[in-house]
Order: structure tokens, then sequence, then C-alpha cells
């Protein structure tokens, strides 16, 4: 839990929104399947939740823990027939994602231990093949904030974000072959060409003020020297606010839900978010 | 984590109700306070929340992270003038603390590493000066579930329950000295004379259903062959549904809220639940 | 750490022998070179380990943490010049792989908390893409023991055990394709058909007694109802004691080392492992 | 373990000593009894183990597990008839407990997470009964490190240091009226006085150099801007090297055993450290 920091990184510094985030998932099951979700916020410095309100419909029992991240996931078995799961959000949250330039580059001997283990390779982000690449991309960078930053910006031209284009879980070398992906798949090209460069970094879901089209939104963090900074490598100017649900090593680590058994197509799947108090 | 268990003892399998939970806190500060509060319920696979709010004036920064015993913690500081905290929960629960007579003791070492430390003796539990009491309260039980019962059953003989009683925290000992206590003030010296008997055993803070008079309640559970074990020495019957707020080694572990810097009295301190369904 | 177990698991039920473990690793550095290692053996109820020496020349700082894993990591920076890293243990393990053909499948939603994270698909355990294959191997088996076992005997058949036939990472499908491989690619493929199944499987690295040739050695476990099960698919009689050196989702968590920075290419590089109480 | 800090904090810095600490424990047993203990060497980054060598005989089945604080805790149940458990240590430390007198007090709002649990009241060290003292002794005091050096300073007027003079646990307040206490006594005073002005401490039981008479010795930390910094009430020059075998909240934590069942008085009961390479 060290790497949640404290006061220090804390929002209400610049600024802060109220918004308000709705989720409602709906299945036609036939057989009962076990899920395993993560649908409520991460307990996270950065963001003090006011209402979290979360209904399942059949009523059926559901398991809850934190992970390894500290995510909040939840476990349950959704029985046979209609089932539906929705909920709400009201968070305070930074107005928009923090921005510091002067993060400098954090030698490996000086990471925290909680952090190393983001800087290995994971399931869809193959850090251990994109040495060279990574460091062709930020050859005229200086070490830190420049070098994650030359990475978003070589994202937002190499590979197109195409909402809808991908439905299916890619690796970061594969949306390299397409040239064009999902949030999530840009999400880790930019952490596997960090941590190529020897900067931990981690994938992020969560909602995003104003994302056009609205849908549950992921991005990415690099440890700098100041903690945990926020890259977007879709939305260049970094507008709006963020609540975040989860972080992981990939999106393998923080799936909305993984399923058990036969496959289950949502009938609805919808995320919101907006803001209330502007 | 390990010991949140899991679907095996979920409270569904014996019916649950609704509950609604409501608190409300009002300081009148005179220099900024910090404050340190365990006032969400804590995370664990016996209570399913479905609503949770949270409301601080004025608006501070909060920072929530999770112990090591599983609650979730709340540091905030509180500014000079007039201070509110409140809010309410909704939670589906096990209808009545569930009761497994059979529950046998379980050996040292088949204890799981992780609930040993709460065979040590803590602040308001002195369990190593305990030891000769405790084998005289349980001298004709059988060890396990049949000891724990023996020893609430004791304890609603010596101890008398006051509401009200005590307004600082005594530790087990001198609460055997008073003959009298708070709920917290039984808990503790259940708590303390099970782990005197190697049965580890901690402290749960939390609401119970038309507790008589309406306020926060506290009472203890116990490791026994299948898990974690409810026991009340204050209400004997065991009626009625609970909210766990948190688990602790005791009250220190456990505080509605530490402060720091100079005595804050609160103007308002209300705790209060209903049940919704019934 | 719930899941290193209690006595109940413990190597001396059937009998134990006493090993020798030897390392010596030497590198011509040319540059500083910070490097992550894990070379101490896990603190791990199924090994006891009487002696530890762990030697550095030349003297540099070494800090050491325990990971998410359970496993002990060694971080430190070689300075330029010759260095060597050498060292033994003594420890008393099982005088073989237990065996327990009557372990059952575990349904997910029975999974502890904790070892949900080994069903997920990881670097070198593509288990997302290996469902079809999965279910055709264990077509005609009773879930549990036998489905990992058939898996093994599938293995031993379908991939040809060539040590030292790779040199670097592949993945299990990588694997696949190439019809041989090393002791960890078939094991990374073992663990990726086990999660494929909803079976939890873990990498491990360690030692094997009378290993030929003799090298560190890497094999899986799959949680079944009786805890973690160690399965062996290039060592079909599982015959000899082991040391377990770590665990992990796969060989990106428990490299022998990671080194970052320009490629340093071991001039001595031995493991070794013997019997001493035969 | 995230308060273990990394190369910023090692004895590299400032010198370091090889030391090899030995223990010897033998006991005539009536009848089975499971033990606790804290006999190995905590993995914390002041400290690289070169050798560790445990040998319990009759061979009995060992359980090792990392307990909240970072510390390594056996578990095992000594059999009828005579025991013997020893072991020696090689380790390369500080040559004496670094000083920083320019350590800062960390508001309680800055605290990480991780040491908040250090300011809590715990069984030896009544720290919610002290306040008045405390503030009392570091009157003229400026906040931080001047402050614990008071503290230490006024521990070594006001209670003689008399090794033997108690042989049970005895807590902070009766070591104030005893005026006289073993290594373990000032080091509890010393840590309540602490964290009743807010400042966490923790209570380090490990070996010293040259300590006379020599035998295990307790001290404490306490935690300022630049972490965790070492004070020894007994020893106000600091001399010599030390190695760490536990931390915990006071002694309740990490006693160099615990025993369950009836009395059980070693026969042999010998710690000794020594120097190397002077």
């Amino acid at each position: 839990m060290g790497d949640q920091g404290h006061f220090a990184t804390s929002p209400w510094r610049t600024g802060t929104v109220r918004l308000e985030a709705r989720f409602d998932m709906r299945f036609q099951v036939e057989q009962a399947t076990p899920m395993l979700m993560v649908l409520r916020p991460r307990i996270d410095v950065r963001q003090w939740i006011m209402k979290d309100h979360f209904f399942i419909h059949p009523d059926v029992p559901v398991s809850e823990y934190v992970d390894d991240h500290g995510n909040r996931c939840q476990r349950l078995t959704l029985p046979p027939g209609p089932c539906q799961l929705s909920g709400s959000l009201e968070a305070s949250v930074a107005a928009e994602m923090p921005v510091d330039r002067s993060a400098g580059f954090v030698p490996i001997q000086a990471l925290p231990d909680e952090v190393i283990h983001y800087l290995l390779p994971s399931r869809y982000c193959e850090s251990d093949r994109l040495g060279e690449l990574a460091r062709e991309i930020v050859s005229d960078s200086e070490p830190g904030y420049a070098q994650v930053e030359r990475i978003c910006q070589w994202l937002s031209r190499q590979v197109a974000y195409r909402p809808g284009s991908s439905n299916t879980l890619v690796t970061a070398r594969e949306v390299l072959d397409r040239g064009e992906g999902v949030c999530r798949d840009l999400a880790h090209l930019g952490v596997a060409l960090c941590r190529a460069l020897s900067i931990p970094a981690r994938f992020v879901s969560g909602y995003l003020q104003d994302l056009d089209p609205m849908d549950l939104h992921a991005w990415f963090e690099a440890w700098l020297d100041n903690g945990w900074q926020g890259f977007d490598p879709t939305q260049a100017g970094r507008k709006g606010g963020r609540i975040i649900l989860a972080v992981g090593r990939d999106g393998a680590d923080v799936p909305i839900y993984n399923q058990f058994g036969p496959l289950l197509i949502p009938q609805v799947l919808v995320f919101s978010v907006k803001r209330l108090d502007g």
C-alpha cells in the first residue's frame, strides 16, 4: 500500500471537481457463471469517494477482497436467467491530470521495493522485446518526464486511436503491427515502452470526464522521482477529472470482469461519468 | 487478507437482512487537528455494502488506506471552526450472528500464520496475566466453542454491562477490578481470556440492529476450526444483524477516531442502525 | 503468505533428505550494472534451511526484500571489474515430490483470494489463448489431479526436453510451435494449460537432486483441494529432493537475475546440488 | 515492507564491520511444547547476512513465516526429552549506530500509511497514559531528533540499567515505578514516550558488539524525516555494530520465544556476538 502516497500528492492542491459515474451491465445467463470483477473504485489518495452504490439483481452472495495492487475485487456467481449489475459513484478528484515536467528518472537501485515488479514484462506488455524501439523513440529526450511524454507523442502519431477497433485483448507488439487500437491498447504499448527504458509503469482503468465517445477509459502511470505520474496517450490535453477504478501490471490484472465458463455476451454494458458541480 | 474467507462462510447461507446505518459527528475545532478514523465498513466476506456515503464539511483532503487487519482507515486534518462528518450505509448481512456449537479448538501448530498475532497480549488485553483465571473459568468445558461460550456466560455474570459507565479506555484487568463496563470493556476481557487459553481472539467494532440504547457497538471473535466465530458477551441472544466496521487486536487498533493535539470533545456523536426490509 | 500452509503439508510426513546446494556466478563488468536477483531460498513451509551462505566479491551494498509471491529478492549494483557471487545452502526437504492422486479441482468461487491471481494469463503463459487445446488434452480426465497429470504426460510426449535448446525466454505458445524446450519452457506451457482450465498454477525455480545434466531447475505447481501440488513435466518419476528458490506467475517474476544496462554474459554460471545424508 | 528503505540508508555509507553472532538454547522438555520464535535475523536493508546457520536437535518440523513487521518467525513443537536450538550468523553491518542530529519531526498527516500503527499504544508501551510526562521531558527541545535524544538522556538518569533485574515482562509505566530495568524495559519506556509525542516508535531486538555483560540486546527506533533512526537508552555512546533480529510494536511482538503450555525453563540460554574483521 506504500505507493498510495499521502497528502503530498493529494488532488486538493490543484483544484477539484465532483464527478458522478454510473455503470450498468446486463446478461442473459445460460448456466451459473463465476465472475471476478473490478467495478468499485480503488482506495487511492488521489480520490475521495463520497458515494458508492452497487446493486446486483438477483440478489447473490458477493465476496470482496483487495488484491496485490490495492484494487477492490468482487467475486460472485451469476445464476441462470437475466442478471443486472449496476451502480454509481460520487467522487472528489483533481480537476485534471496533474503535470510535473520536472519529474526525473529514478535510478533502478533507488526505486522503492514495491514498484520493482512494475519494471517486469507482463502478459500484454512485452517490454523485454521492445528495448531497441524504446531507445530510438526517446533518443533525444532527457531522462524522466520528457522520455515518457515523448513516448506518448510517438504513440499518438504511430497508433491510430479507434474506439471500438478491437474487442479482444491484444498485446503491445500486436498493437504495433495493427497500427490502431483502443485506449487499452495504447496504454499497453506505453507501459511496455517505459519498462523497456527501466521506468516502472502500470496500467490504469477508470472514468474520464467528457470522454468522447463516453465509455470506460484506460491510461497509464510511470514512476518518476515524485511518484506515480499519469499519462494518457489518447487524450493529449489531459483535460477533465478522472476516477481510478484499478491499477495493475496490465489489463490482465484489472479486467472489468473475468468470466469463467461458456462465453457470456453482455446485453447492456454502459459506463458514463459527468461533472456535478460545474 | 487470508482470513476473510470465502463463500463457505458467507451470510447468505442463513438468511440475510438489509440494514441502514448512519453516523453524525460534529466538532467545534480550535486549532487544526489531525485525525485517524475507522468509519467506513471493512471489506469483509460477511457483508455486502450496497451503499456507502461519507460527507465532510468543510471540504478537506482525506487519505484512505487499508491497515494490517484489513480495515479501511481515513486520515484527515480538521480545520478550525465547525466541522461535521456524517454518512450512511446500506448493507446485506446475516440476520443474526451465526452459531456453530461444534466448532473445535485449533492446536497452536495448526493455526494459519496470519492469525498467530491474535494470540499475543495487546494494550487493553493483558492475556499474559490472566492464564490462571481463564483456566479456572473453563475448567469443566470442552476445548473450542464451549470454552468461549463459557467465558461469555462468566462475563455476563461477573461484569455488569452499563452503557456509558466508562468514557476512557480501560484494560481487561481494570475491567475485572471495576466489575462493570461498556461493550468495549467486556469485549476486551473476553479477548484476553481467550488468548490466555491459546485461542486467537480479536476485537470487533460495528453496528448492531436493535441495540438498546442505540449506539456504536463492540464484540469479539475467536478463531476456531471453522474460522472466525463471533461472540457478544453483552447480548446473550445474539439477535439482530450486524455491520462490521473494523477488527483489531483491541480497541487501540480500531478507535472510532484517534485525534492528535489538544482534546476535542464532539458536540454531536450519534450512531444508529435500522432494518430496511422487515 | 497465507499459501505457505503449515505443518499439515510439511515434508516431515513422508521422509526427508538433507541436501547441499551451491552456486557460483562470475562476471567481467564493463560499467556499473544494477541487478535484481532471486538466489536465496524462499521462506517456505516445505523446506528447513539449516545453512545459508552468500558471498559477493568485491564487497558491495546489497538490499533484500520479500516480493508479493513471498520470494527473497536481492538488489545490488555490480561495479566495473571482475565480480563473483557465490554461495551454498543446506536444507532438509521431502525425499521426493509428494503425490496425492486424490487431490480434487477447486471451484473458482471456493478458491482463497490469494491464489486468484495465479489464474490470470502472464508474460510467458498465454492461458487466454490456450483454452481449446487444454480442454482437448484433458477431455477424458477427471477434474483435479488427473487433469494436471494428463497435461504433464501430454507435454512429455509433445515437447522434447532439450537442456540448452533455448537461451532466451520464450512463451508457452512459442514452445508449442518449437516442439522442444528447456525445463522452464515446459513449466510455462504446463502453467498456461492449467490456468486455461481454471486451475491456478505457478512457476517454480529451484534445485533438484540428481538432475542430469546438473543445473538450476524449473517445474510448476497447481492449486488443488489440498493446496499447492508440485508437477514436473521433465521428470516423470518425480524422484529426488528439491529446494525451492522462488515461485511466481512465470519466469518473468523469478529470474535467476534481471540485469539492467548493456548485456552482461556470465563467465561462470554453475548450480549444483547433492545429498549429504545418504 | 515499504519501511525497509533502500540504498539511501544502507550502512555502507559510513563504514562496516563484519560480526559473528551465536546462540544456544537448551531445554529439558516434559511434554510436547509448541513454540513461536524469532531467532533468525530480519531481512533488513541495513544488514547483509552472509552466513545463517540454525540447528535443532532432535530433528523436528519447523515452519517459518514473515510477520506483519517483516520479521522471520519460526514455529515448531519441542518433543519430550532434551532439546537444543543453536545457530550462528555472519553479517556485514554499520560500524556503529548512525546518528543524524538534523532529523526532523514528521507531522502526522505526512507520515507514510505503514508507520501509523507504530503511533498506537501497545501491550508494554502505554503511550496513552504518558502524554504529560513526555511533554514535560522535552519541554525545551526542538521537535524531532532532539526530542528523542532528550528522552534517552532522561531515561539514563531516571531509570537504572540493571541487566538481570527483571525476568518478567513489565510495562513502561511499571518500569517508571520501579526506577530500574533491563534493556527491554528502557526501550519500552522510550517507545512509549515517543508515541506520546506523536513520534512513531518501535522496539528492536538484536545483537550488539561488545555489550557488557554479553547477552541479547534491545533498543528502539523512532520515525523521523529521514526514516527509522536507532536510539539506545542504555548505551549512550552508540558504539559497536548491531545485528537486528526483529522489530515490533513492543516486546510482545518479538519475543525470543513464546512457549505455550506448562512453563519451560531453559537450562542454557546464551547469546554472543563478536567482530570478525578487526
